[in-house]
């Protein structure tokens, strides 16, 4: 039965992965949608969203069967109660692929307003913290896990850049504001997706220490 | 055990409905603090968001340590996991509130661009949903629930027709960019509040329905 539950907790920590990787690849082809211009592949993000969807409810459903079947304790307890909750963080990574599609469609019926360059610099940060911030929860990974918390500084300073840039380009020339905003919000999409990272990466803290506070008062 | 177990699921109940009363109420007065320009009030509901971190870790720590103590199978399974995903949704309420209160200090700064009546009436509406989602889930009230996503759409209206009038501000006077654009951050992230309230609110039509199937498979 034990062996059974570590195994199944192995492939438990695989779907978060693939589930991860999913969304990753989510807004990596949604940003190149956007720098592309490519509506069709905006339109393909915005249907995958079923796909990211359909994986929520197999890991909560697994996470529950898990509780109910081997009603685990301490810390493989805290990890499964803290995977229910890093999927609800990754489904809503998906929507924010799915806003930024949405975005990308409306830009696409008017000409480019600038080169995008930091918006595609912010996806790749923001992309890599959903990484670590995973790769920190499976391995229990506290060091990793802070350093996905710092990284989020570097995301808020490109948000900030964005915003000053185009409110220069609004003030300008007022026929650019409705481009303008929804690259402002394609922006904040993005800080969103690295604000879930630092969720789950602060989960992973919470996680390990308060099992190792128990650990020791036990 | 059984009774003790049952009086603690209530005293869950009451900390959840208590916190879900904290930050409505902070979404409450920091709109007034926008209303009435009221820095110090803003910066009270900044400072007041210590309060709701800390019900997080409570209620986050007393669902643990129903699991880990109590062992539940079932419906009062789902329902302390679904308690312990709720809190993280009530958690990222009270950051909007505090988003919301950095964005009111900013406009201080300058004179008020317009009257405010769109914005507290979408505020209204994202409250109630945000009580209504509560109240749904402890008295697993799928009606409720299903109300509760039929209400976003009035949030979303209210989202769009407040976009549109600080459209035309921009268009007609690029001085006014600056604040109308704070003023469209905060109706997202009045959107945003309206948002996890819909989470809650699916999360309690999926807690019910699938215990419900797991009933009948019984």
């Amino acid at each position: 039965m034990q062996r059974h539950f570590h195994e199944e907790l192995e492939t438990l920590k695989q779907t978060l992965l693939a589930m991860g990787g999913l969304v990753e690849d989510q807004i990596r082809r949604v940003l190149r949608a956007l720098v592309e211009r490519d509506g069709d592949l905006a339109q393909e993000v915005i249907d995958r969203d079923r796909e990211v969807n359909s994986y929520d409810v197999e890991v909560d459903e697994k996470c529950v069967e898990l509780l109910a079947l081997h009603q685990p304790t301490a810390g493989d307890l805290r990890f499964i109660t803290t995977a229910m909750k890093i999927v609800t963080d990754l489904e809503r990574i998906g929507d924010q692929a799915v806003n930024i599609g949405q975005r990308v469609l409306e830009l696409n019926r008017e000409p480019q307003l600038k080169p995008y360059i930091d918006l595609p610099r912010m996806a790749e940060q923001a992309q890599r913290m959903v990484k670590e911030s995973l790769d920190a929860f499976v391995a229990r990974d506290t060091e990793l896990a802070r350093q996905v918390c710092g990284e989020d500084d570097a995301v808020d300073g490109l948000k900030e850049q964005i915003f000053r840039e185009l409110l220069t380009f609004m003030m300008e020339d007022p026929k650019t504001i409705p481009r303008a905003i929804r690259l402002i919000l394609i922006s904040r999409f993005l800080e969103r997706v690295a604000d879930h990272a630092t969720n789950i990466a602060e989960m992973v803290i919470y996680m390990v220490e308060s099992r190792m506070v128990r650990h020791t008062l036990a």
